[in-house]
């Protein structure tokens, strides 16, 4: 491992991510990526009894299915890094507490999945760990109620709100002398984020609020590492939205790199949104982490996608902080994912 | 770093815990361990208009104070790691914001400071980080109002109950080259946790649910590296509590670590409790994020103790988890802090 620039990585030995599981609900198996989740649920209830115990049981699939894809058990994990928006992220504590791996909690809100991703592989590449996994989760009816309104309240949303997606992704990453999966992508590099705030409070525009994240984010990790958005087949934000992916694409071209061409987001993704009834898109941990580990990590593995920078979005308020008049303070983290022999 | 065992780390380049800084509000200040905090305020809102605010002031204070003792500033800081008890760990993002380094935000609950530690640690082992920090804290009035009752309502409390302690730490953990304090100690290895649960189902019985997951970690250390309690000057648990620690030592005894002339309770330490005022003892992030960066810290770097094992204990259920019925998850994480020399 190097650092470069400021606060740069680079993983010189290439932590390959060897398999991912992804689990969604019927909104997210409808949208565009529908074909590439493993598993697609009708019953927002996942077969539990509160959506609590849904979103955990949601996290413990996404984990088991990647285990189960690339023939492995939970034996064979060093590590697992996990976070959700549930207070206290009770979904990753109660999800993950049968596998008896060494577990480390997050909380990045929506930016976790890139954070559990950037750990996982700074632990495999320092040998800390042989594999690790990355494990996020949202779930719609979790966050209304914890975040917004009861759902029974039916309280109209102003058309910058962002739906919060039902859906869990997991990913494995393991030293490349133990892979098993030989098409598997590398882990190149990452970048953890700076927490940036320009003055946003409205918590029905998280675009906005998280947009300076990214650009930080994005840019930091260019200049550091002397690239250019060019080198890049994508660059994926997690969660911005349409208002978001228009300001980080408009702060991008200011700091010098312009990206339009490059750029996409998860959250304009997902979602069938023709009607508008997502409002500006998808949003939650469980957007990344289940758009990242179905159709890009398999387009990454087949070589359709060669070179690729996540930047992972997240809003780090609390409807207390909200309730108290404060700023939306928001971070990025970036991990560079691509092929071994580029 | 080496790994050793199923899950535990060594480190080899022995990173340094450069420096540290406390803060705490008057009960603390006026038990045992008063004369050894940096910052003592008898004003519960540390000059804030709330009590969130007045936590992430204390997370602030705690690290600008480590930085003023080490005659750092923040640039020369590569990484943060820090978390709370807030929904959505609002004490650390609004308490660090303003230092531009960039952020890994944790949820461990009470254990948090020694998952800070540890990760810490393994970012300067590997290189990763030059400087790192570990940040923490609780608020007695910020934890009573979202876990508990309005502090109006004045409920009473069972005698298993703990009292959350008003408390901030931080420590710089330091590459030994870049090091300045040469009587720093080291961070000599770290397990993190495996999350334990033995059923206990009991919101005012914190140490039960937690004391088998310090009996894990600690055993779990003590089997993977071959080592005794005996070989320890001390081995100081988070924040079991009286009963809890009784739990542990019981459990140590039955896993073959009997451990009774050196394990203590950083819970137990923290206030003068003759009276039974604070039920059990002290809990939360704040209560092993203060004892362990004032008078733990200093007691290593004057030679006093050599050789500590820190055991983490976090309790990581949600309001709405124990209202929906749930058990109480739990998870220790273990730091090993020694002289350079030994």
């Amino acid at each position: 491992m190097r650092r470069t620039g400021r606060f740069s990585l680079i993983f010189d030995h290439a932590p390959r991510i060897e398999t991912t599981g992804t689990i969604v609900g019927q909104a997210e198996a409808e949208g565009p990526l529908g074909q590439w989740f493993d598993i697609k649920s009708d019953d927002a209830f996942f077969m539990q009894n509160t959506w609590e115990q849904a979103e955990a049981v949601m996290q413990q699939t996404a984990l088991r299915r990647a285990l189960e894809k690339g023939s492995l058990d939970a034996g064979m994990l060093d590590m697992v890094f996990s976070g959700d928006l549930e207070n206290q992220c009770i979904a990753s504590s109660f999800g993950l507490k049968s596998f008896g791996v060494p577990f480390v909690g997050l909380y990045g809100a929506c930016s976790t999945m890139a954070q559990a991703l950037a750990l996982g592989g700074l632990f495999v590449e320092s040998g800390a760990a042989g594999r690790a996994a990355a494990v996020t989760s949202s779930h719609f009816s979790t966050a209304e109620r914890q975040f917004r309104y009861p759902l029974e309240y039916g309280g109209q949303r102003p058309p910058t709100a962002q739906w919060t997606v039902t859906g869990a992704g997991a990913a494995v990453i393991t030293a490349d002398a133990l892979c098993r999966n030989r098409n598997a992508p590398v882990i190149k590099g990452a970048r953890f984020g700076v927490i940036t705030e320009l003055g946003i409070k409205d918590i029905n525009n998280m675009g906005a609020a998280m947009a300076p994240a990214a650009a930080e984010a994005i840019s930091g990790l260019l200049s550091d590492t002397g690239a250019k958005p060019g080198d890049f087949d994508l660059i994926l934000t997690g969660d911005l939205g349409e208002l978001g992916l228009v300001l980080v694409r408009r702060l991008l071209v200011d700091e010098g790199f312009p990206a339009d061409g490059k750029i996409d987001d998860c959250g304009c993704m997902i979602y069938d949104n023709s009607k508008k009834k997502y409002g500006c898109g998808g949003s939650g941990c469980g957007c990344s982490a289940s758009v990242w580990n179905s159709v890009i990590y398999a387009k990454l593995c087949g070589g359709e996608l060669k070179n690729v920078l996540l930047a992972g979005t997240g809003a780090l308020m609390s409807p207390i902080s909200v309730f108290q008049g404060e700023v939306i303070p928001a971070i990025a983290h970036v991990v560079h994912l691509g092929r071994k022999s580029c």
